[in-house]
């Protein structure tokens, strides 16, 4: 039998005691899961940053991926679970931060609320959900529990809504918006490969942000451009990145996650 | 068979390969077990800290939990293992770091000296205990080796004083003092949740710090209160913290780790 | 049956997406296998540091250690596999990172490129093969794929060379090289535990450094010299080391990676 696996993914730094008790947590219920550390160095409560790394469970084994980036933990939000299609489980919080990793995964099958104590950790800490609800619920329905047993289901379209959505062609151009920028400085766009290569660009692509216009050669890696020059090619998540080789992208150009980003086809010869 | 829990605490800091090397001693020892990191942020030599959080091992499985914040490596300090009577064994130096853990994991079973070299990494270093004695003596424990088989027992009294000890209440105020400060600017205190819970607060509470007195609202979580302001609340580790509600409690009132605080319910109506 | 260990090494800096995919790929491949993290915290493209993190497998069990420290990605820099003679696989780019480890772990007993796309997570990113060639090739190996299947054999002498050799004695000095500096601004020099054997220091011993000579006391752990003083010891990974008691024998000293470092013994009474 494969053993299942658990990740996790959090705003909380370097290696912290919240990290280390949700692995205990995880293995109190689970000793035979293999429990992983997807990524926990997302700026402090920043959701479209944790969108963002959970897409990036299309890389992992079929499993049960916790995310706590929760800026609202100790309200009313809700606690949630939501079975994909390709049968992975998304657990956190209704902030939206689940969603894109739910579209890349299939899509969703069955969304429920985490209302069952008897799969929680007790007493429930109002400040710490990660440990005493999200944990709980994945390490438990790696045992095999149901889905359904967490609690009352809901509508995938009751959630609230994504960080962001998905580029759109128009015109001719693809209408973007930067939805992270990694340690070097490099900016990443809400655009798939798919819709990249129905886009199908040439040799350059102008990309239009506010007041500033930068035309980018298309490359497959940073090195097909000198030192200090950009470029724009796949990145290794899925999307498409603007980048300066062995330099920063959003330092030079002064961009800002958030910022939409207009990208159009160099139409002089 | 469960699987036994193996966790390590150090000072070492972003993933350094003192960890990793941790981790593979305990797996050549017991390929068996889950080894976990709890925490590893602690900040150099901060036993005060490293005492804390070794506390929140009451949210792990049962286990074998390895302490590394050791500043006097190599010197005559003695290693030591405790075992406690939730049915934990915590290992590390002799200098306090383990004491109020062992404390709340029910108090002390039995204590010895970390000296029968069959259960070393050998040669040991003399700067690295953590690998070749520590993690060793834990991850043979994890395998079923009888912890009298480590050493002579010591006496639980006569080991090295814990950094802190447990806030009293004396004539209706509590006499505390600041344990922690987490990267946020919370400050912890060293009081239980059972001493608050004794002290009995009503909605408003002095903190009387040296020459400043801070009145706190009490409430179960952050946004009980506006963007800014101060609060005191049962922390996620079963002690008490301060906080402001998106803000840093100990610079704004320049409270340091180590800091008196008396604690006095609000008289005035 | 014992459980395979895989041990990930990268430049990524604090816990990133990147380590939990190589994680998550790997645990596909292998649920079997103990993944660890051996080390991340090697600066960006640091060929000479990532060298000196893989010697330190002699600690970790036989196993397959995957090195990430690839400023050629995408390239044409071929990806290597090295069995050695103690068993173990290193796996990495062919960009001298593994050499040093090699010699440490016994010799070169096979090396094959990576070539076979069975054994690779496809498509493979062109700027991402510690995911899709290097942890997919490692896990393969750890199911019991063998080494020959991954591709073509090489010949050892054939590889890039090593960022440093080993130190040599000649009329009775070390020629030395500072191969990395550590968090402590302590520095390791490649000299090996045998090498200073055989050199047999006396109680005090000389560096010269271009311009600077520091007469440095031989120790065997930091407490033996007041704090602010300097002295040279055994490090704890099978190097020679200087550094201050609490101190930062890098900044005193203005000592910089890869400075040359003559070692004499001081012949004055």
């Amino acid at each position: 039998m494969k053993k299942p696996l658990i990740s996790l993914t959090s705003d909380f730094g370097v290696q912290t005691q919240g990290i280390g008790n949700m692995h205990g947590v995880a293995l109190q219920i689970n000793p035979n899961a293999n429990v992983i550390d997807l990524m926990h160095g997302i700026a402090d409560f920043d959701i479209q940053s944790g969108a963002r790394t959970m897409e990036t469970t299309i890389h992992l084994p079929i499993g049960f991926h916790v995310c706590v980036v929760d800026p609202g933990v100790g309200t009313k939000r809700k606690g949630i679970a939501i079975k994909t299609k390709r049968g992975d489980v998304l657990v956190g919080p209704d902030n939206g931060v689940l969603i894109p990793a739910t579209r890349i995964l299939g899509g969703c099958d069955k969304v429920v609320a985490l209302e069952n104590p008897k799969y929680q950790k007790l007493p429930v800490s109002p400040i710490f959900h990660g440990r005493d609800v999200f944990t709980p619920a994945a390490a438990h329905l790696s045992t095999g529990v149901k889905i359904e047993e967490l609690g009352e289901e809901l509508k995938f379209e009751d959630l609230v809504k994504a960080p962001y959505e998905d580029a759109i062609i128009a015109d001719d151009q693809i209408q973007s918006e930067v939805i992270h920028i990694n340690k070097f400085g490099s900016i990443h766009l809400n655009i798939s490969y798919a819709l990249w290569d129905q886009f199908n660009p040439n040799e350059k692509i102008i990309l239009e942000f506010n007041e500033k216009t930068i035309e980018c050669p298309v490359v497959s890696t940073f090195g097909e451009v000198d030192k200090g020059k950009h470029l724009i090619m796949k990145d290794d998540y899925g999307r498409i990145e603007a980048a300066i080789n062995l330099g920063s992208f959003s330092e030079k150009f002064k961009i800002k996650q958030g910022d939409k980003c207009v990208v159009k086809k160099n139409s002089s010869p």
